[in-house]
């Protein structure tokens, strides 16, 4: 998407998507569904919008689906849209964690893509089939780590990869919340209940709610590989049995060390989500809730920061924006770069020809191994007061 | 649009829209896109998009538009619409200014609705005319004074007219830009040519351009009505034959006072939109480049910082929201916010009921007047070395 | 001052210092004190702190000063001191207005250099008397508009004089403040109690205590010469007879143009002073109450945050800062610059040699005169609805 | 320190100030020279200004000291200190580390008060020994924590113990920096050299420099204890001795928890202290770059910005402010108000009264020892690969 003189919709084909999860009451699914329309490249065909059939049928109707594409079970949609000539390209599954293995197993093996929330699986061992599952099929497989899809993360990513800093050193990362801070999980509160429940959220608290999101930002943008973890992990809500604070020591390959901080019990804090990235010859820093903007100093020289769509701002951050500099695009956007950059997979899939190179570093299946490891290790590291644990040993 | 649990298209039925202007190497047209699909209520289905006629067809082509309503001229397309059984229910009109005046009364006379941009028209009488005919008509018309679709600027409005901040005394508001800082408009930019021409212009340059949302903002937050200006304009760049900076004291109707500063040549500026209004009791301050704050005084308190969707956030701004607080939302959602009242104000009229208050904020051909009034009186007062000048007196 | 290896107190001698004004009560006396001290090149010795005898004299026991130097008559104590062969070298007067060009005048006849408070006289024959005196003297006068004492300022000066913005189009200043809100002069506050009375403060009351720094700061950065202003002021609290808020429109030597803004009734603003100065190639932006950092955008190219002492910092900010960068300096520094500044022109003058020329940019007679004008101006202009008035034809 | 008609000098003695450390070419000593200035509570007029002899002397000259006062040893100064009858009453100590342990006890055990910078001692050992020394002597022993002279950081300390956050649960502390990035310690530049030198610098580079001035303030602030650690040190610069960076754990009696990260090669950073402290009700946030500010958030309510002097600062803010809100006071007023504060308990001492309970908050002995336990633990866990390490068992 790039902004002066662009036609948004020049882009081709319009793709049919479906949806697992997401209906009335949900938060994250309407999120995807705006980010799937913004750049115009999806049209909602079908979708399985709730565990409980009543509620997958009235959120159906809401969002003007037909009748036969209103599923109450994923299996079944995945068994129908395949075998409808104009059945969907690709399926978003924005369900409590625990469905993700399954949905995506399901969908996979029916020869749609898949567009699938974070943390990926419950577990490593899932995670590990997914990953091979995707490498059998060769599939496109997108994970929603949206925060990649900022356009000044792109631009991070690319700097470190070119050298801008030097030698990576220091990774310091964090994201901290407060809407935990007291028992919500009882009140009813639907986002906070599934979170607090082990076998729906897996065994990460704000480890896997956001820690997951703030451990893919550093590997993300660093481009290095956390080899281990020493993480000391609290519950500081009395009756809650997963952490909601984490504070993690972290050593990557090559040399690089940091430390990683979640919470969500940080009053004040709403998704404070900040890498710093400090390497040989300079640095780079970044916050979520500024997200248009991206420090960088070159050692000895000022500190310049660059503004989306303004100066400085590179290729890769040209190709993540719609709008010039200074009228601020947001966590929507961000969320629809993921759904753009899908698109363009898969539509080059489709095409059999390469995908626009720029496309090709949005997350996919390795990603979501990566992240799910790093849960797994952390816990694993909590459990055992805060021991280092390897990311490859869990 | 509510945050939690809300369904994102539940709202009902999905408008047609048609399109005059925004083709190929236009900015603004495919902003208004994104912006009337973030909300799902509306769908693209007819567009004039360009006087050159090659260039509105295959604009259309990109746009995926059916080869019968992809127009040439907007005269046909507003008569042709209005004839069919499945015509269009707004119209979008985003050219520059020359063409907004006979677009905008082409579609009105239709019985066609209209979202335009602004400034409204070239000249006050035009303007004073489309009042009188949208008076006539009773059809829906919505100016796109896109940043009064912030749900923070939303708030602020409410906040003061609620007596937050006290009887308003001072209402400081800036709109700063660069991208004008030398002879753009000689090199064949496209942006740049056609608001260097008075005669697609009209007479306010930078006035014109961004003052006039300074001026809309100022009147919207504060609930004012600007009585008269005195306005230093100057054309800094060599052969600029409109203003490019523009100094301007403002006089309210009782006794608030203000200054408004423009200008396109401020280098390190991109749209530092900036609004300040002072009261008897406490001050209020908002930038659209951080436009998730609010900055909120009561004299003798600490000032306090309310986020879009956090604490303290009221029903305006939730009315204006669609993701929790800490996730920014910019410049796309609050020019959706816009076109998400426009299809609320038109699907009231269309089921004969009352619209959602909350939409009914949205600004209108009152505000086109306002702001056309404004230029001129600017204009004005400028070619008279910065005499006052009543708004009512031009 | 440099930071690296200095020896705070290695600049020679220590000069003998007298104070008018400053007493029990007083605000301002006590700054100076403290900006005197910090650079260890003053000894006070010598004042008369208060009009009222008996507050003067305890005053000075508070202070330590001997018995014989504790002055009743700020004429007497000049004439004393100039007799005194350990009679002191400067003189600093820091009372309400009305009694700096009495004190200054006999100061400067007694051969007694003279550190002045700001506006420097109350009218502007005065002013001129003043820098007349001093020119026939040749005694040094140094003006304490302190915020010239800040590194950044003096950077700023220095990159504008050396074309590091190119030619200045557009200058913006404001200096907002809000504690006079409401109607503290009437509740027996004395810095609010004078500055209330025109007979003690002069004609302009925003303008004359806060504008006039904001204007000598636009003049001083940019180094143009404002021309002529269009000033609209108003009163707003009931019963108040000075300015509390005044808009101005500035045109400055060689086409420049800007606003300056200044109030008192500013809600949420303590001493907001921030100055823009945008050029043909470049912008520079200063806030007061972020002192250490100057932002500085080339157009084109990102912009760059230079902190006081560190990358980017000149020879012009290091002689007025004394800790590294990223270790605040704030006012009192920034008004110690003055002091040592004034120190070494009268040291120089007393050794007969020339003085550091960093030194030499420290505010004096001129800019005192400078001020004055802009006030009877700005007074003039807003008595006549905001004529344009020039500063040289009051 | 209060700031409305306030007599700088209006507090009684001056006292007599020694200083040992500080010549020409430290950093430091001008800083405590400054400090002890601002406030006109002390007089320098002995020193020991170097361990070179004909440095010592040339910087006493600089710093006009009498010759018979001017010692090139501290041992020598402090027993003729103490036979004068006009002798010092205290002594700023402010060497490299390795001189802070004998020295101190050179002054305390002559009778002296002591003024010391930190770290207080090389080892555990020494601490100990001190704060055994000082109980003994009863004398005044003052650690120069210097940003906790800071007014905000007082605040911060009162409203935690007040409970204005709940009670805490975590500490969040970092102090990056740059200055090191590259190895500045090989090129000559002194503050480098002794600082890289474990002989003269103690076990803990990075840790013991910036570390234990985060350390303290995480502790200051919360008034929580803590008890244990778990580092990960790294010495990023090639051929350097002493930890760099350091990713730090830390559990706090209570349950809190928390990390500490401090970093000096971390560029863009130059003094990048920060302190966030959350409790089940609030949280805090400082940063020393704009110490003014305090940050407060109540959960549930929109985050409010405390400033220095201004509304909703206290009693305790106030005492360690000079001037008013907006004008902003920065590290040599911070500095100062240690001095001050030491300044009054001397004199209390010395005047057999209480000390001003405000100025009781400053540094001790006991901080001493808590810090230097800190980096024993830190080192000690570093060396052993990020153990858990209490600071009660080194």
């Amino acid at each position: 998407m790039t902004i002066e003189g662009s036609s948004d919709a020049s882009v081709g084909r319009r793709l049919r998507l479906g949806m697992v999860g997401g209906g009335r009451g949900a938060f994250i699914g309407a999120v995807h569904r705006i980010a799937a329309r913004i750049d115009d490249r999806y049209e909602l065909v079908a979708a399985a919008l709730s565990a409980d059939p009543a509620r997958a049928l009235a959120s159906a109707a809401d969002l003007r689906l037909a009748p036969d594409r209103a599923y109450t079970d994923f299996a079944v949609m995945a068994k129908t849209e395949a075998a409808r000539p104009d059945g969907i390209d690709a399926v978003a599954i924005v369900t409590p964690n625990n469905v993700h293995f399954p949905a995506a197993k399901a969908f996979l093996e029916a020869g749609i893509a898949v567009i699938c929330d974070k943390p990926m699986t419950m577990t490593v061992a899932e995670a590990e089939a997914l990953a091979a599952l995707v490498d059998k099929t060769g599939q496109v497989f997108v994970l929603t780590h949206n925060y990649t899809g900022y356009p000044m993360v792109r631009q991070a990513r690319g700097m470190v990869a070119a050298g801008a800093i030097g030698k990576v050193r220091v990774v310091q990362v964090e994201y901290p919340q407060d809407w935990l801070t007291t028992a919500l999980e009882t009140t009813g509160q639907k986002q906070a209940a599934w979170r607090a429940d082990p076998a729906r959220n897996g065994a990460g608290g704000s480890l896997g709610d956001i820690g997951s999101h703030a451990f893919n930002l550093a590997e993300y943008v660093s481009g290095l590989t956390c080899e281990a973890v020493a993480a000391d992990l609290s519950s500081f809500v009395p009756g809650r049995r997963l952490d909601d604070n984490a504070g993690v020591l972290m050593r990557y390959a090559g040399g690089a060390r940091g430390t990683l901080w979640c919470s969500q019990v940080a009053p004040g804090n709403a998704n404070a989500l900040r890498l710093r990235v400090y390497g040989e010859t300079g640095g780079l820093e970044w916050a979520q809730e500024s997200p248009n903007e991206l420090r960088f100093t070159v050692f000895g020289e000022p500190p310049r920061t660059i503004i989306r769509a303004g100066a400085g701002a590179d290729a890769a951050a040209a190709h993540a924006s719609r709008v010039p500099s200074g009228h601020p695009e947001g966590y929507l956007e961000g969320f629809a770069q993921i759904y753009a950059d899908a698109a363009e997979l898969l539509t080059a899939r489709l095409e059999k020809r390469a995908p626009d190179s720029a496309a090709t570093v949005v997350p996919t299946v390795r990603d979501g191994v990566r992240g799910v490891r790093f849960i797994a290790a952390a816990v694993a590291s909590g459990r055992a007061d805060a021991a280092w644990t390897r990311l490859d040993a869990v």
